[in-house]
């Protein structure tokens, strides 16, 4: 007996659906083979949270500007929704993705791929409401804070329980693509992705995008909060002495969706290697593509233009070898800035910036050999 | 610009791969919502590994057992292949598949559903041996032993390095259905799933079929080495004092593999839920499915017959609710020896043995608001 109760292959659309790398709270990863438009179906795009998704009134919800402005504001969601908006494509990443790959271990979740997407977000520029409060002088940096509270578990850790905070810095705050977003991909907001505001830093990672956000607080000092020096934080030793340093723009990176980690391949066969890269304030130029786990290189080429702060989706048209074995393939991008990604990961940044080409092993297989399909 | 470089929907079979829980060794799960015959495909089988994957020459290779026997044995690859084979179906399960599910976290590779498999091996009885080899009366354990070797690394643990080894009760290992298998589902073992020899011990956690088989000792005490005691154990409180016990039969368990975690439903529609179920030494007789968390229950059909030690696949034709929302979809089977799943995770198995129903949170979405499809 064999009867098949489905067969996603045919004309039904395959399933969709994430990957659970934490549980309570939901940190679910996109499965990165499921790449395919350029903008990531809300549905798959990953989950990063680090406490319970509060539920939030957009009746009763306020969002707070204060600090060392010339004038408090208290706007509610409905006064939000009735500013002029604009809309951004931006690709988000977790500073964490791509973690698994890291020897030996690190705590944290243990993303592989699927940590990253690129959303159309649509909001009102923060710049709008900074300009409306007015910003002292001294003023360095904005403070971010989210409704979501609890108590950070890795060490050094604060007691009790806080709100999940990150600042960003007072120029960058005043460009117009940063965001108070109330919309993704023309949708309001899932409950998981920020539900009814959310921070969107386009460039930045993820942690700068804070979702559920409250609290709006300009700042004289540099903020010195778990989430800014504790965690996503790395060791800057360019002057020699180590200094702590908060994570920022994201770095140049790029990753293979297809084929996919154990993927079995065909021997001789005409295959599509494709993948996406992105940048943080840069634009990714080259994409050069291993097939011998990095002993040559070929050049790909981009499926899509470059648009600041969106990945480029980018394609190799390959013969997969003739001989049957293990290969590790790799994809390695190049930016304007003439920076590429580098070989291995810098222990600096701890369990965070995992850019360096991450090995994805397939296996040629002779079909007669194929098993089991 | 949005050319599409592969349309996996279509008539190209959709690519096949692993999910990547932990690296350097690999362990890999299956993406369970790729469920679909009632043998897995090898290459879709889940890969737990504890050291790197041994390769071994099968010319040079010698399988030797020994110990209180008559006689001591010998063997080359090719005197096994030699020997009288038969061959079994039997699911093997990672004891600790659903770890993600565990809160709060626990240590150890976050397996969600996927390492967990149904396959055919091939392979000589041990008994044939044991009883070539002639037990010793005293005889009451048979210790297995993997060529992979390392340094363990969860406390408490041995100093130094050590192979893997894990042992099963003498009259087990006399039954004839535990095999040193050379086939999985008709074809040579892979290297990563224990070529050229491995254990295969049907109705036991798949720590108990030792891959890269290269000696058996017949014991005359209960083995206590690492993978027996300190890892693979669990608390025994049955008497009143706990006492530590080696993990053994896999107990009674299902599984959702249709919808997946996050998956977006249509509302009133028809949807077949699809999954599995399994236990150890039972059968298992009924499966139930809750569609409110656990509310209520509603029986479903099996698809495959009883066959003692393979899982059975299941299904149950559902409507989706008319109201958009989020649902949590639950399975619970019962078994032949009138045992169900429990309610909740018994702590006395610490990170082992996660045989509770595991929700699958589902969203309803109406067409309209289906965002980014």
């Amino acid at each position: 007996m064999d009867m098949k109760v489905k067969n996603w292959s045919g004309t039904i659309p395959r399933p969709v659906g994430l990957i659970i790398r934490q549980k309570d709270p939901n940190n679910l990863e996109m499965p990165f083979d499921q790449l395919d438009d350029f903008i990531t179906p809300t549905e798959l795009f990953y989950i990063r949270s680090h406490f319970p998704t509060p539920e939030l009134d957009p009746l009763s919800y306020r969002l707070s500007t204060g600090g060392a402005v010339r004038r408090e504001l208290s706007m509610s969601y409905a006064d939000i929704r009735a500013m002029p908006s604009r809309s951004c494509i931006a690709t988000l990443e977790c500073a964490g993705n791509g973690r698994v790959f890291l020897a030996p271990p690190v705590p944290g979740a243990q993303w592989e791929l699927g940590a990253v997407g690129n959303a159309e977000w649509t909001g009102v520029p923060l710049s709008f409401l900074l300009e409306h409060a007015g910003l002292a002088d001294d003023v360095v940096e904005i403070v971010l804070e989210g409704a979501d509270r609890g108590a950070p578990k890795e060490e050094p850790k604060p007691p009790g329980q806080i709100s999940y905070a990150r600042s960003i810095r007072r120029a960058r705050a005043m460009e117009h693509d940063v965001l108070i977003a109330y919309q993704m991909n023309g949708q309001d907001l899932p409950p998981d992705h920020g539900y009814p505001l959310r921070a969107i830093v386009p460039g930045h990672y993820g942690m700068a995008s804070v979702k559920w956000l409250t609290n709006i607080v300009a700042a004289t000092q540099p903020f010195q909060g778990y989430w800014q020096t504790s965690d996503y934080g790395y060791w800057d030793d360019s002057d020699g002495t180590p200094v702590r340093r908060p994570l920022a723009e994201m770095h140049l990176k790029s990753q293979i969706a297809l084929p996919r980690v154990y993927e079995r391949l065909q021997p001789n066969r005409p295959y599509t290697i494709f993948g996406a890269a992105w940048a943080g304030d840069t634009d990714v130029t080259e994409i050069w593509i291993s097939l011998d786990g990095g002993a040559s290189w070929v050049k790909g080429d981009f499926i899509d233009p470059i648009n600041r702060h969106a990945w480029r989706r980018w394609k190799y048209d390959w013969t997969t070898p003739p001989r049957p074995g293990r290969y590790t393939l790799l994809a390695r991008a190049t930016a304007a800035d003439g920076c590429v990604q580098p070989d291995g990961h810098n222990p600096n940044f701890g369990s965070y910036v995992i850019d360096h080409p991450l090995p994805i092993e397939v296996f040629v297989t002779s079909l007669e050999a194929c098993p089991g399909s």
